[in-house]
């Protein structure tokens, strides 16, 4: 394998020094992007998008052409596992995905298998293998899954939800069913995971989009064990280079110190959390990736780089940061204000790491 | 005045011994109690409910009837402030609270004035001292307000909102417009609450709802100040006995050692939190209120014990914890598991006071 032309994503996640902050942006490729509206009505619907690896390697280049990002990411969903293990994944408009049939009960979740990522999430691996090839070893190419508690809130609640009244009523009342579904969710994750880096994902990401909804011992019962199950088993090297792992629970901030405890390389921040206190908390331990609130890019170009200023000198001197937002850009960002936010991430952190 | 026959909510407030953990449960008298919704029924709808003082003093006597509570709260809604305003307060099925007219532009915001709550919240007065003497000193009375911040995302939002574009992008683009809503808001709020307090409302406690949704900058320019702008303001003392004060940050776990810092009495804790490292942050500046996840509730007895006592072990030894949920109370929680709830307090907290 050629060498990466631009590592500096890689080496701040596994705290190297690098010449400047690198930056991505959570769903970099996505409904902000005109271009990407384009593709996406050509798809007919975001699964078809998804599983179709020429179109999904067109949608996760694209904002690679504007903007001089650091590193791309895979274009898919967490939900493949559970659709993949014959859930039945649909988005309905304006409600997000739900599932045809959801886990209703004990033979359902004692049924559950893991899928295998090569059979049944064929076309994830397919789209990796093609975007790596498009990438022609510019930025390293970023994999990633949900959670294990994630998926199953998703699985168990059917769909999306705002009070997590049917998993939390498992979680309490019958723990042993929760955690028999969370532990094929956990080898479920490390064999997709461990499929995208054999296809030719360079890095991996984790998303706990929902662990922030437990309480302190519950995540630390139900949520943390499965990502660390997880981090654990994943292939650490592949031609030569080693394939960093980031951590990111939204709302866990509180946590930083056990999340950093499971062996990742690296904590994804939302905004909630100052980056400094957030540094000084984790010290060498892991990298820190985030944390700009993604609302900042409501507002205009000025705003965006006087923002991004307060986030790096939060952080301050050294490597081990990679910029981000603190959750997913939203479908509403002006394009011009996302620029502004790469552009400034590039020039005004090469002070911090001279 | 009578003295209180039960002041140990009171107590535990102000960090003074207690014989054991006094309990109340935000949204008490609410949808889960049949006798709460025969009342909104007769009522019509929920405003109607929260300006009918016999009606509001009904329902907030209801739960104290079933279970023995430490402390009364007031039945209103957060948003009587705006409504008095003049925007048009309304509850559209499934959606929520609305505003008919929302602050959509500068002059609009220009002309907010603070209303007089023994005028035009008179409704409010009303209720408190009628409960005040319906409550014949069994218990204190809880007065509340919404922050200054959460009102104003509902008055710049028109209603709830996922992602708080509207007052982040103001926020950030034009932050002074923001300060003057904020500057207002938390005016009105401290004469609303010292209103509530002459009317006989013996502890308050202020609503953060949304304050956690902002940035760790953010939340410590645009929700705290404004907090600590209302509790200076507010009345120390009432009839010989100090007027507690309790500020609840939804996810402001992370900014403990700000919020404990702002004269308060107490702290209100969401679930996220483990209540024994909350207390090793704030030492012995405040008490904490708090913190049992709601969806403990959706189990059952013997599951709710359980996790009580976890709760209770956490904080540990000695005075200073005013148990409660970490949010409000489900409407779907069965009533039985309320009453184990309050029963496990009263019961498993008697050590810690040995």
């Amino acid at each position: 394998m050629t060498k990466l032309k631009n590592d500096t994503c890689l080496r701040a996640l596994l705290r190297q020094p690098t010449e400047y902050t690198p930056v991505w942006v959570m769903r970099q490729a996505g409904r902000y992007l005109p271009e990407y509206n384009q593709t996406r009505e050509r798809a007919g619907d975001f699964m078809s998008l998804c599983k179709n690896p020429d179109l999904a390697t067109e949608v996760t280049l694209q904002p690679l052409a504007r903007f001089p990002l650091d590193a791309a990411i895979l274009f898919s969903d967490i939900l493949t596992i559970p659709d993949a293990m014959g859930m039945g994944l649909y988005f309905s408009a304006g409600e997000g995905p739900k599932f045809e049939r959801p886990l209703h009960n004990e033979w359902e979740i004692r049924d559950l298998i893991v899928p295998d990522p090569n059979v049944h999430l064929r076309y994830v691996m397919d789209a990796v293998s093609q975007i790596r090839k498009a990438l022609n070893n510019e930025v390293p190419l970023i994999g990633f899954a949900g959670s294990p508690f994630t998926l199953a809130c998703y699985m168990v609640e059917g769909g999306s939800s705002q009070d997590f009244a049917k998993i939390k009523t498992m979680l309490y009342q019958r723990p042993e069913l929760l955690h028999h579904i969370l532990d094929v969710n956990a080898r479920a994750v490390t064999a997709y995971l461990n499929a995208q880096i054999e296809a030719g994902a360079q890095i991996v990401m984790i998303y706990d989009s929902w662990g922030g909804a437990l309480s302190h011992a519950a995540y630390h019962e139900f949520s943390l064990p499965y990502m660390e199950q997880i981090v654990s088993g994943l292939i650490r090297e592949r031609d030569g280079a080693t394939i960093p792992s980031i951590v990111f629970t939204k709302g866990g901030g509180l946590w930083l110190e056990s999340i950093a405890a499971i062996g990742c390389d690296s904590i994804g921040l939302d905004w909630t959390i100052d980056i400094g206190q957030a540094r000084a908390r984790v010290g060498d331990k892991v990298s820190l990736q985030g944390n700009l609130d993604p609302a900042v890019l409501f507002s205009n170009p000025e705003v965006v780089r006087a923002e991004v200023g307060k986030v790096l000198a939060s952080y301050g001197k050294g490597s081990g940061h990679v910029f981000n937002l603190g959750h997913g850009i939203s479908q509403f960002t002006p394009p011009d204000n996302a620029a502004a936010m790469v552009a400034a991430v590039h020039e005004l952190s090469k002070p911090y790491h001279s």
